[in-house]
This record gives structure tokens, sequence and C-alpha cells, in this order.
């Protein structure tokens, strides 16, 4: 099977470039989350409530990878400094690609980044990004079985937002099966189900940011 | 950048099975069809509809390609044959995948044969299988903005469904807007608005199928 030391190789060279942008990140006392999910589950919706929510007294910015450039120019219009990362029709974000767009940034300058990843289920999850914490966004419309077709999405998230609520009264989602079926995987997982069309549920993940960014802040810049 | 020759490599060795699947299939006279979606679109909705309309009068086998074993026992209840491709965490199905599970029916008894690809609007995409049409689903609840994000899928479709039609009254869904993308990559693209909860709009796409059979069987198993 020649294919597996090549994968290993190219995930050390990954882990290792993950390493360098952490330290990049802690250096300039930048937080960063990795936000992950299905195409349509609502990254971008969610990403530019939470920017307006927090623009005002947090210093904001944002990585935008995609394989078209549609929602690098609405997360502009908020008004917050973003970069795009075009992964040229590759299906994930990789340590080496955040590691380019760095740059673009004078770190220094801002208290969290948020890191978009494309649209996927399945490939995102397997690259560290040199982020602190993955937050995985899933959605009512997607369906309740999410967690169980994929797993390891899900067993490596942080946080889970579930987007979409005021769908539920639509659509035949059962949440304590959804919930199950997280809870196998990652037990005690930090959950916050929301909306963001209608703001529903957000104050309590715009009050989870506010406490990481302060106790990042009162760690000096580097969680254990 | 060591990395091309191997990805050509793989593509040429793919191609190469999927040449060897195509042959197989029309050789046994079974026209196969490609089911492709972000997880959530309704694959296996409709899919799961699909087959309970035509097992009457179609001979119909499926191949459930996932990275965990929900949806298989949920196909297995239709009474129709089934075949599981655990694809072991990979984000697509491929040619060779699909080679190694056709041993599994006796192609002889079949007409139709469903695949039913990894959930992903990516990688999929880039990979040949053997079958004679590449069908892709879209839903109202994933957003109106697809063609334009994930160009690829959309340019590779034969036929695209647009699912869960029900959610248009609810959901901020440009028909419009969807249709014009998809109408800029793939003019002319075989389209079929539908539900696979309520029905609505099914009919038009079982009638494709149905010429589609027609027409493969009147051809001697062979699509030009």
């Amino acid at each position: 099977m020649p294919e597996i030391p090549i994968v290993k190789n190219i995930m050390d060279v990954n882990d290792q470039l993950a390493a360098s942008v952490r330290n990049q990140l802690d250096s300039a006392g930048v937080l960063a989350f990795n936000l992950m999910a299905s195409p349509g589950a609502g990254k971008t919706s969610v990403l530019m409530r939470t920017v307006d929510a927090l623009k005002s007294t947090l210093r904001l910015a944002a990585l935008d990878g995609d394989i078209a450039t549609v929602d690098v120019e609405k997360i502009a219009r908020t008004g917050i400094a973003v970069e795009l990362i075009n992964t040229g029709g590759n299906c994930h974000l990789d340590a080496n690609m955040v590691s380019r767009a760095l740059p673009g940034f004078n770190l220094t300058e801002f208290d969290l980044l948020l890191v978009e990843n494309v649209g996927n289920l399945i490939c995102p999850a397997a690259f560290e990004l040199g982020t602190h914490y993955n937050i995985v966004i899933a959605s009512v419309a997607e369906g309740d079985d999410k967690p169980y077709k994929y797993p390891a999405m899900f067993r490596g998230a942080d946080v889970l937002l579930l987007n979409k609520i005021d769908m539920l009264r639509y659509e035949d989602f059962n949440v304590d099966y959804f919930r199950h079926g997280v809870d196998v995987l990652n037990p005690g997982l930090t959950f916050f189900p929301l909306s963001a069309k209608t703001g529903e549920g957000f104050d309590a993940w715009l009050d989870w940011i506010r406490v990481q960014v302060a106790a990042y802040r009162a760690g000096g810049g580097d969680l254990a």
C-alpha cells in the first residue's frame, strides 16, 4: 500500500505548519477559530451576524477559504479585514494555505481571527490549521442524522452550533436524536442552537466568544 | 511540484477503471446513475422515493457510498438489491470502489443501478465512476448560491434535481438566481424541481428515467 507513507508525510508537514501558525497567532495575541460546515449550513451567515454583533468591541479579522469567490465580498461588506484563500478546487483548507495568507494581516492589530473553511463535512476535519478552536456548524435543514453519518467532523469539534433553528417548526428534525449522536462521539461538547437569520440563541454564542477572548488575554495569549 | 504527476496517475488509473465499469454495465444492459449532493440535500430520500415508484416496473439495484453505514439500512428496507461501499473516510467514490462492489450483484438481473455517492459537493465531481449519467441533487435548504460556489459539480451534471421545493415558501431562495448560475456553467441542463417529501414534481423525473431506460434498451445497452 504505497500511498500510506505519502499521506503520512503530508499530515506531518501539515502539523508542523499548523504549529507554526499557532505560534504566530500566540505571539501576536490573536485567538482564532476554524469554522467548518456543509455547503449551505450557514457558515457565512453565522460569521457575518457574529461580526456585526462583536465588531464594535473586538478587533476582528476573517480568512475566507473557498473554491469560488462569492463569500469574501459579502464578508468585506461588514467592514472588517478579510483575506481570501482560493483553494483551487481543493476540498479543505490546510495549514500551509493559512500560513501563506497570514502576512495579509498585521496580526497585532486583532483580537480574534475567524477562519471560514471550505463547505465540506468530511475533508476539513483531517487538517489542523493552527487555530485554537474547531467550530462546527450543523443546520436543521440538513437533517438530524449528520453526526451519525459524518462522525469525524463531530468528533473533532470543540464547539457545535446548530443553525437555522427557526426552521424546526417546518422540518422533521429530532433535536434529541441529533444530540444523542453528538454525545456518543463527543461527550460534553459545548453546544449552541441558534439562528443566524432571526438571531435566536445568538447571545449565548456571543457570550461564549467574549469569555474565550478574555480568558485568552488573561493567559497571556497562550491556551494550554 | 512533485505531487502533480501522482495526481495525474491516479486520475488515469481511475479513468481506465471507469471504462471497465462502463463495459461491465453495458455488457449486462444496466443503465447506471451517479447521484451526487451535499450532506442533507436528500440523496437517500430522493433515491428511496424513486425506488418505491419504479420498483414494480423496473428491476433496480443500488450502491450506497458512505463513510458510515446509516443509509444502506434504509435503502435495504425498500426491498431492492443494495450493496454498501464504505469509503473509510474518503470524501468520494472512485471507479475502483465501484468496480470492486459490482460482483455483489448479478448484473444481468437489473435494468437500472442507482449509485449514491458520498455527501460532498466538491470531491465526487472529479472522479468518473463509469456510470452513464451524473445526477446532481441540490436543495432549497442549502441556498440559491450553490452553483456559484461549487461550479465543478454543476458543470459536470447531466441532470439537476432541485429537492425540497416544499420549503420554497419558508426559505429566501431565488429560483431564477439559482437557474442563472446553473445556466452559465451548464446551458440547457435537464432540470427537475421536486420534493422527495411531498412527491411534488416527481412525475417528470420518473418519466425522464423511464425514457432513458427505454432508449438505452433500444440502443442495445450502449449509449453513444
